[in-house]
């Protein structure tokens, strides 16, 4: 008597591994998972035993779609308050200056998160977590950029940390000092850059809470040599960066990231020809996300045909945030990518699973492969194409992370 | 000793009624039920007892908001099939043409429909009913329209009765046979307009099967003198009508559902000024369904400010369907009706509870006042905005159905 090879044993599936190895998808599919990875894909039929015989566990998912777990690599789910508020008061007619001057805008989101404590923000993130986790989330970024102060900065990056030891799920932390000018420093961006640089940013790396390195380089947010100068401290701590970049305006910012070997380049509608050519050269990612486009009545689509035609890697994203994409769903943002950016399903798809791992400098997941981490959704659905058709709805039948399937 | 009043009493609730009362919302609300119907709506500080005392059972429902339960007053929830082929192959550039000629579109979903049976189309709308539910939903319309012969539109209404006894929510049906021209009587749309008058709509109403009957009047539809036989025939059997009107154009819908003094025109993306002041008159409801207007990527909004200026109510429902809305929360079509349309969170909370019952020609619910069924929702928010702000995520807390709690 040998001891079975799998610890786990999921037969019947329609397997979509996005392996790239153009076995997919696989109809009547089997997985086998043992020690929290995979360790074996293939046809049911080709199985050499009966199931039974091969793993501690089996499970038919006969009649099932199975992917990988979902990847949602540009979240700000850290936050105190929310901007429900600010939202109604725009839809009574107030303008974004009207909103700014009543203390709104993300000044407020900053002044709610200066004053939550730990256990508070801890308590406001969860739910969210666990709404992503609901809809096939087992990796999530998670970044900082609502605290503009060291202490805060910091507790928001120990809730991330925290989260993920409470969903389950991976959570990878990035650091976005630079995300606003905080009001301490108005008129002194460069001072404040400074503090990023030389205080913030080392602190957080030193206690380990740093897996990357973010900024907004926009017209409202901080210029290219602002940008540069925090790369340029990333580089020296050995962290990978990556942008908010020319979301409203090009403003050079996809260039700028892909020339530091970013891992992504957020938002991008208004990416330059040069910029996306520097994206596919240094391999940057492109990651869309749709849902602060719908919130924001944006117009402008993202280049999706220049980063097809130059091989740049896509991902989508939900941006979870308080002002400009509330949104809960990575299926949901999928599903508006294929609406509003004309992705197919299979791009969407992807840009929520292996590409959006890429962009997160994670190559042990985002596929279904031999000595990948077992992070497996198992859907209410027969194909691919489903996941973004549908609006809403109850599609996730099983989230499986690192191999133990995900109750409550 | 005598019996507690109430069988059940909410307590310390953001007590949202919608009621007209001038006292809304009440903050630290109580809510009291009896028989299914809601016998007492005050400040739980002035509860005349203890609330042990008044109620068999309490619930301290603190820190939550409590609305009336949503109601979603238009759904093509029954049909076979999906079109996620289809939407996966317009994503690839295929045009509405193409894909009718490959069999697509609405035809491929009656031709699914009119093969599947009675058990397995209940199987196919079961969790789609459970997702609405999931969001709030405790009453909803279901409209034929897949089937186009006097068989399948009856089976198709029999299947929507049937969900209500399972989910427990009232489902209203709507007889919609004029939904469009099925294949064999291709150029005899008044021959297919005489058998919906003369066999279909007869049948399905003798059957009890028809709470309101509905028409698509477009140019790719049914004309206008062609929605008027239907609506004669509807009136002579004491039915009341709606439309699917000028979603696409100014076809004369609104005016003409309204002159039979219809429970709602549905669409109204062009609704015309004449159209609008007869809905005002006759107290028509205006339906809106962004999530059609969204998925369609149409540009022209309905006309929000002239129903606002005319009085005309306005409600809001997910319009769920295979082709144009594959949409399975009335909560984010609430929010796209703020987003897209630019209702305001309020308009929208109204539109689909009190607005939305009264297009269904229900005055029992949809408030929260004495007298109204104990349709209550109970949410993880505090303010009623906040309900259309979140995209996704896991709002409802708990669903009252005629007072009794929805678990499962
Ligand atoms: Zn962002
Ligand atoms: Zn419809």
């Amino acid at each position: 008597m040998t001891a079975p090879a799998y610890d786990l044993l999921l037969t019947g599936a329609h397997l979509c591994t996005l392996a790239g190895t153009g076995d997919d998808p696989i109809p009547d599919g089997a997985l086998g998972i043992r020690d929290g990875v995979i360790a074996h894909v293939g046809r049911t039929a080709d199985l050499p035993a009966a199931p039974d015989a091969l793993a501690r566990s089996v499970l038919d998912v006969s009649g099932t779609l199975v992917t990988p777990a979902l990847v949602d690599c540009h979240t700000h789910l850290v936050f105190g308050g929310d901007r429900a508020g600010e939202f109604e008061q725009r839809l009574h007619g107030a303008s974004y200056e009207e909103i700014a001057r009543a203390g709104g805008g993300i000044v407020s989101s900053v002044r709610a998160t200066r004053a939550a404590s730990e256990a508070a923000l801890f308590e406001a993130t969860l739910p969210r977590a666990l709404a992503l986790r609901d809809d096939g989330v087992a990796t999530l970024e998670i970044k900082s950029g609502y605290g503009l102060d060291t202490e805060t900065e910091l507790r928001m990056l120990r809730v991330a940390r925290r989260i993920g030891g409470a969903t389950g799920q991976t959570v990878r932390t990035t650091f976005l000092g630079a995300h606003a000018l905080p009001p301490e420093f108005a008129g002194r961006a460069d001072a404040y850059i400074d503090e990023v640089c030389e205080r913030m940013l080392p602190l957080a790396a030193a206690e380990g809470l740093v897996d990357a390195v973010d900024a907004f380089c926009e017209r409202i947010g901080f210029d290219a040599a602002q940008t540069r100068r925090v790369f340029e401290r990333a580089r020296s701590l050995g962290l990978p960066v990556k942008l908010h970049a020319d979301q409203l305006s090009d403003s050079g910012g996809a260039g700028l990231v892909a020339e530091f070997d970013g891992l992504s380049a957020d938002h991008v509608e208004y990416a330059s020809a040069a910029g996306i050519a520097t994206m596919a050269r240094r391999g940057t990612v492109a990651v869309l996300l749709p849902g602060a486009f719908l919130c924001l009545r944006e117009t402008t689509l993202p280049p999706i045909d220049a980063f097809r035609a130059a091989g740049v890697a896509m991902a989508v994203a939900t941006d979870a945030n308080p002002g400009t994409s509330p949104l809960l769903s990575l299926r949901l943002a999928m599903s508006l990518a294929c609406t509003l950016f004309r992705l197919t399903p299979d791009e969407a798809l992807r840009g929520a699973t292996v590409n959006a791992a890429r962009a997160l400098g994670l190559h042990d997941r985002g596929r279904l492969a031999l000595g990948q981490r077992a992070d497996i959704a198992v859907w209410n659905a027969t194909q691919p194409a489903q996941l973004c058709y549908w609006l809403g709805g109850r599609m996730l039948r099983q989230l499986f992370i690192g191999g133990a399937p995900v109750t409550g």
